[in-house]
């Protein structure tokens, strides 16, 4: 109770199995007492180009153009475009990271990439010689709950989809010092029974009900390579 | 010579050492006597967004907008968005596909990201159950050249940063039936010497004159997680 969640969604679709999930989220953490804040991402068109437009006023070298030593220097100076300032300012507030997206490629769809491309800029999420465990987002936690297309066996190496989770879970949130909590995946849900999907989203519930006592995963190599 | 070769490119700067990069392939590959087509991606104000605007006309379901689907049956009634075609069409001619970019948070900028998810629908770049080695794309190599912010060490797991690669050479690439040659890998270029930057660009000279002589990578499982 008390704790406050960004929620950050990418999918086009309210009636979507991904609307869904975001629906049970905020409807079961907000039971909780918790205060969430939805990041729509296709709603709110958000822009996933890395550009010149992220930059308000002058550049620091105009000469080339250097997009993350730019937004370095934007942010340091509070030059940085408005919506990355309000993706900032939740990001800064938030306890915990919810981020619900279908997977696309292996990975987030653009947009979501985008988000993670713009909003967490160096100085902001993590800086020289602050990065993993010395990351600037400490104390925060984030889970990557997504949805697949193919069933568990297709991703699975080795029996687990883990290896996938490498570029998301250990190169965004632990560069920046977030902790990371187990992915919730559910598999191909638009292959499976209504009564299999009800099942899923259940189990989606239950899984909130108890999440402030989840430990994070160790997020070393070895939890993802083993 | 007489092969032809598509660049999708994702840089904003052409003074950066990716638009170096890329310069140095559409000569080299040009002096060659190949055919060289280069998407810029930034240059084309590239759409990243996965949206309903992909589809021109009518939907298939307009109840529950479904990019999948709606992508799938648009393709299948030649009903995608000019951009899209335009790039397919591209694709199709291509023997061989390098993307260039610098890597956002161990992957592709979204903008890339964004060309993956739109480019590559169901129909075109694969089908129900021709995926992988069955994959739509086959007969086509690809090549991910791509230039890193921090030194190799970095990114080596056991050492080597191959862990990442997985998720672009293998879940996209490879499902498509496209062959993968060795990544090209220019680490730091921001942070080493004008010599040093010199030489990475002599390599990636020398490299392209013996391109057509590469055989794949295996692609498997074993190549990435050994």
């Amino acid at each position: 109770p008390g704790k406050k969640v960004l929620i950050v969604y990418a999918h086009q679709e309210p009636k979507s199995f991904n609307g869904s999930l975001l629906k049970i989220a905020v409807e079961e953490l907000t039971k909780q007492g918790c205060s969430v804040t939805v990041s729509d991402l296709y709603a709110m068109q958000f822009e996933p180009r890395a550009t010149r437009n992220d930059i308000v006023g002058h550049l620091h070298n105009s000469e080339a153009f250097n997009y993350g030593v730019e937004t370095w220097e934007a942010y340091k100076r509070g030059g940085l475009s408005k919506d990355l300032v309000e993706e900032q300012k939740k990001v800064q507030e938030a306890d915990l990271l919810i981020f619900q997206f279908p997977l696309f490629w292996f990975s987030m769809p653009a947009i979501l990439k985008g988000w993670m491309d713009r909003v967490l800029v160096q100085g902001f999420a993590y800086d020289l010689s602050k990065a993993y465990d010395g990351g600037l987002l400490q104390d925060k936690l984030s889970l990557f709950s997504f949805t697949t297309g193919g069933s568990k066996e297709k991703y699975a190496i080795r029996g687990d989809i883990r290896y996938l989770l490498w570029p998301m879970q250990h190169g965004i949130m632990h560069f920046c010092g977030v902790k990371v909590l187990e992915p919730h995946i559910c598999y191909a849900p638009e292959n499976v029974s209504e009564e299999k999907r009800k099942e899923m989203l259940t189990a989606w519930t239950q899984r909130l009900k108890t999440l402030w006592k989840e430990e994070p995963i160790d997020c070393s190599p070895e939890w993802y390579f083993k």
